[in-house]
């Protein structure tokens, strides 16, 4: 009676999906690898290295003695408290488990067989898998850049139902000047395609050069085929949490809310997101102590003769040449503690790490410096 | 240029789908109408009025210094713990934003237009919706028990995709006894249809009559059509945290994967579930109480003359005559700060009173006497 294949009638296009191969967890390495939790460097899921705001803490403990009753499913705290943040209304804004979620909404919601989404050539996963679940064709540009001239004409001749302009990019960590978002958007007919901005890293970004800088609510006043998402997950230091957001004009929120299932946040994740809101310090203690780092990470390149993508985000990618495997030095890390995201899942001979604290930092050069020599 | 509809091309099945109405929060009725929230008698969710056991709140506070790091995704520990307590492998098993992502899980796997679900008339609410969001149709019984002589022939008419056998039902509170679900179970083509057994209050009507209780591994051994629906949210008390899961073979657990979002679980909520597996004693202190608690609801409505549904689940349905309206009594309650789950969008005149503590159902049948003078 043991049968080793489903009988029951899958859907046809869901039948070879592949699954998304998340960043390792400390838990794997120390189950696995024998290292104490507290020897363990992870610079994989670009997480904030200087944890959660003082404040998030408080919110959580103070709400431990909550956990048995269900979310306010209006959320609306947190939704007036990013309203005035953005400068938009309470009815353009819908929040999710990660921002992520609201990338699975939007793709339930317009993608089908014989549609399509436009990504850069190297992006995040999740906008493929996305459109895969939903049986969707996946068109990308010939580079891994968000460049106007590749994707102006993919736009015009393919009409894809949702373009997604990564920016800063995930895995890449570029970003995109907002004059160049701007002639993309203009060139998709606002009947046939969304164009999507994740903003997951914007933090960073806008610190490094205003020109990154993305309004949300000057993007939706000008665009109604348009939405931007937001997260909690890196610069407010909440990637546990599981809380993002997306804004966009009430047609396309509402039409979104239709598809959310109730109480998608965490009890504990509203309370956590709306004090994190309200420490606005703690991020930009971690943008400068970020902007410090990530300069000892450019330096070890040059001085190592690795070629890397100038970052926007809080990681950076390491590009070796023909002479090194990326799968090889990640491995020898991993093994030593030091957990980095390898990027030959994406077609890439690199490696993608997080900018760590001062301390991690000094870690991954000292056993980096040893799997290079 | 505000353009009041939406004109992106939204999937034709997904433009007039209804949304879940939640129950009312404790934070609207301090907001819309004043009520100091140590006031509010909360008996509309069916959240464990005990709250949640002192090991959840410790693990919570131990674990908040670990908001930003993103949860094992693995979720191994928390998997090995459920795969023990239940006897299955932990190949059999998935984990969800409570069982609730599980069912929308299986409604994407299975569900699309031309395909039906079959519910009871009366049910959990989030199958007709998960159904319509793939654009299946819905196909109910003609009782809003689940009967197998009203079951069995439109199974076999029918051949719906997906079964739903709600046991106890939600929001009715009745159980069914295991034989009648194996005589449905069995009526079923293995090919065609999936049953969902889907036992989110199962403590409960487990501890009231063993003829309710589902083994979930007896179950699966004998059925390679069947996914068992558990979930953290009621007698183990995590509402607000979004735990539950789901147990089959391993073929449809692996299908189901494919299309599960990566970190659909917070990093507290996994770490929440595992210490409230660790505390039996807890749940069976809850059990006690409950027991004793529920007698005194069906005293009250035998002396007010009210119809009530015997309950095996932790709230208890009352039924009204023509005399009486239920949203009206409802309204009356919830304006004094109790509040309760008028039936009315069932097309049921009644209520479901979640059985509270002793001092909240004091209050309740003193509100409720009132209202009902």
């Amino acid at each position: 009676m043991s049968e080793k294949v489903l009988r029951l009638p899958v859907k046809e296009y869901l039948e070879e999906i592949e699954v998304y191969e998340a960043g390792k967890p400390i838990e794997l390495l120390v189950r696995e690898y024998g290292v104490a939790p507290e020897d363990v460097v992870k610079l994989a899921s670009n997480e904030n290295p200087l944890g959660t705001s003082p404040l998030v803490k408080e919110a959580i403990i103070a709400n431990a003695h909550r956990a048995h009753l269900y979310p306010d499913d209006s959320m609306y705290e947190l939704k007036e408290a990013l309203a005035r943040k953005f400068g938009v209304e309470e009815e353009e804004l819908i929040i999710g488990a990660g921002s992520d979620q609201v990338l699975s909404f939007v793709s339930q919601l317009l993608l089908e067989p014989g549609r399509s989404i436009l990504t850069s050539r190297v992006s995040f996963a999740m906008y493929d898998i996305y459109a895969s679940w939903y049986g969707a064709d996946i068109v990308k540009s010939k580079s891994w850049r968000h460049l106007p001239e590749e994707f102006i004409p993919l736009i015009e001749e393919r009409e894809p139902t949702i373009v997604y302009l990564c920016t800063p990019n995930n895995p890449t960590g570029d970003a995109m000047r907002v004059e160049d978002i701007e002639k993309i958007v203009e060139s998709g007919n606002p009947e046939k395609t969304l164009f999507v901005i994740d903003g997951a890293y914007m933090e960073y970004a806008a610190a490094k050069n205003p020109e990154y800088a993305v309004s949300p609510s000057r993007f939706i006043e000008r665009y109604p085929n348009l939405l931007y998402l937001g997260t909690f997950s890196k610069a407010y230091g909440l990637g546990g949490m599981r809380v993002g957001y997306g804004i966009a004009r009430k047609e396309l929120i509402s039409a979104l809310y239709k598809i959310r299932p109730p109480f998608n946040i965490t009890t504990l994740s509203l309370a956590a997101a709306l004090a994190a809101l309200e420490d606005e310090a703690f991020v930009q203690e971690s943008l400068k102590i970020h902007a410090q780092e990530i300069g000892r990470y450019e330096e070890f390149a040059d001085r190592n003769g690795i070629e890397y993508i100038e970052s926007s985000t809080n990681f950076i990618s390491y590009l070796f040449g023909e002479d090194r495997e990326s799968g090889k030095i990640a491995r020898y890390l991993f093994e030593r503690g030091v957990i980095i995201r390898d990027l030959s899942s994406y077609g890439i001979n690199g490696v993608r790490i997080t900018v760590g604290t001062p301390k991690q930092n000094d870690r991954l050069f000292e056993v980096l410096q040893e799997a290079l020599s």
